[in-house]
């Protein structure tokens, strides 16, 4: 099954994967990865898959890809208040995908790999007859009873957000030629998430997600899993320049886009204080949107005219 | 979007893959899953991907696609001596997949997940303009350093597998119309592979793997893993009754095809009692085919004839 355009699929792992493994790996010399978990601790899981066409376009710089696809996966662990360990990965790929796109695939992953201090454990190269197929697996670990879940918000706990929000979605608006963006922050933002690793949530939030399916869409998960209402104000939405000149024709973009990954999270008044300090330790910016309150599970936006916003659009959905 | 030709995401995921949702998946309700690993133990971590039109034909029956996508991952982990504990899995599928397509193969999942008692901890359920592609990352544990690796075999050691070899290539060629099989075994081999989970080769076998890519190549990856060359003799291949009937034309396939999902174990001669003891308890079949020397890495398969075999194709690479 060789073919002469593309190097062997063994050759493929040795060049451009290898180089990513870390302890555990063995060397992708194995069927399997092994991993000593810290003792003590609980692992947390998740999983994220990226498809050509669907999650980004084509003709997007291959180590963007990379660093997208681990970032995103990093984003979650941030979200659940944990330290990553590792991640497997699934790499399905078109017989005529270039050596080159794999080249810049893999050194993007290593940027990444150095940034946020994770290694590949293991993985599974593949070709497809259809368009580029990327999954990831990543391993994180907690103290015990410390994730942060979707459910434990309490009426009176705040909605505060990470960074920007809308900038993603707005960045999506730039790639597909519907707005334009100077100073490329937007488009950045779009091809390259920041996960908030680091910032130290555990024992401080009472719920938390990041915002991947866009801002209503998620708050609204992290009220129906806490069985309680959230009600935020748009004003109080922090915006990057570029999104703040965007104007109030944005606005919807902004509140139900995807494509944050910031973090969302709900917190006590009693905490507020702690994370502020855990903020500043992480130098990540903080804001509080809103508040959660007790009623049926739903999303209040008061719009910047101080009336209620009627949203379209609850988020993305891939069926 | 929503597309009233199919379920939205979360009505899919709440509908099909809730119900396959283990201890620490959280209900599929929250970003990650939560896992305490055994105290002391380690991890053993793999992934394997299944690409409609490469890994499974388009009309296969789902369930036996989702058993397959189970099996496979499965049987990684019974080569490497390992205990499961719980996957993940991305499925990215056409938007004109029919919900009766999830429906069947949630329930080939849900019958293996049974009888190999290991449940889904979490995944990611995403469109494709391609083919359905598959992703399962599969977690198990070990006694610290008990893992079977690929490296390890000693010159003297036996080369050994378990079952029958052959069945998956030439079930693949009866799938394809090259063969007949008139009892069906050889077609319903190459579709469901059966996972030796079970047998106890920690400590008993010093290198093991699957056969996956066909017994001469993988044979070939414990060679190179352990610096030394290994003789089979084509007399000694353990056979079905359809494969022995196939004749001697087949060897050929039997011996390089893939899809085999056998174990293949190196085991010094001193444990070879414990490893029919170990067979006998867990009513696995295991045969001796040849033996490890020194020498340059190799594989020198005799043929029924006495004479040394010479083999066009070593296996199956994706690239």
């Amino acid at each position: 099954m060789s073919d002469p355009t593309l190097p062997a699929e063994f050759a493929l792992i040795a060049r451009h994967f290898r180089p990513l493994a870390g302890p555990g790996a063995l060397d992708l010399r194995d069927d399997a990865a092994l991993l000593s978990p810290p003792a003590g601790c609980e692992l947390v899981l998740t999983v994220d898959a990226m498809i050509a066409g669907v999650h980004f376009l084509p003709d997007d710089q291959p180590d963007l890809v990379g660093r997208k696809l681990l970032r995103v996966n990093l984003s979650d662990l941030a979200a659940k208040g944990a330290t990553p360990l590792g991640y497997l990965m699934t790499v399905a790929a078109p017989r005529d995908t270039p050596d080159d796109w794999f080249a810049g695939f893999a050194a993007g992953l290593a940027q990444d790999q150095l940034e946020f201090a994770v290694t590949l454990l293991g993985g599974d190269t593949t070709s497809t007859p259809g368009p580029l197929a990327l999954s990831l697996t990543i391993l994180g670990h907690v103290a015990p009873g410390t994730m942060v879940r979707r459910a434990g918000a309490r009426p009176g706990d705040g909605v505060w957000v990470t960074g920007t929000i809308g900038d993603g979605a707005l960045g999506l608006a730039v790639a597909t030629g519907k707005m334009t963006d100077p100073t490329g922050h937007l488009l950045r933002r779009y091809r390259l998430p920041q996960p908030r690793v680091g910032l130290a949530i555990a024992g401080i939030a009472s719920a938390g997600m990041d915002v991947s399916d866009g801002l209503v869409q998620d708050l609204g998960h992290l009220c129906r899993a806490g069985g309680l209402a959230a009600d935020i104000d748009a004003a109080l939405l922090p915006l990057s320049p570029p999104a703040r000149q965007a104007g109030p024709d944005w606005l919807p973009t902004i509140l139900t886009g995807g494509d944050d990954y910031e973090l969302l999270l709900a917190v006590p008044p009693g905490r507020e204080a702690s994370l502020r300090d855990a903020a500043h330790a992480a130098s990540i910016p903080v804001t509080r949107i809103g508040g959660f309150r007790a009623g049926p599970p739903g999303v209040m936006v008061r719009g910047p005219d101080g009336k209620q916003l009627s949203l379209a659009k609850g988020g993305w959905s891939h069926f």
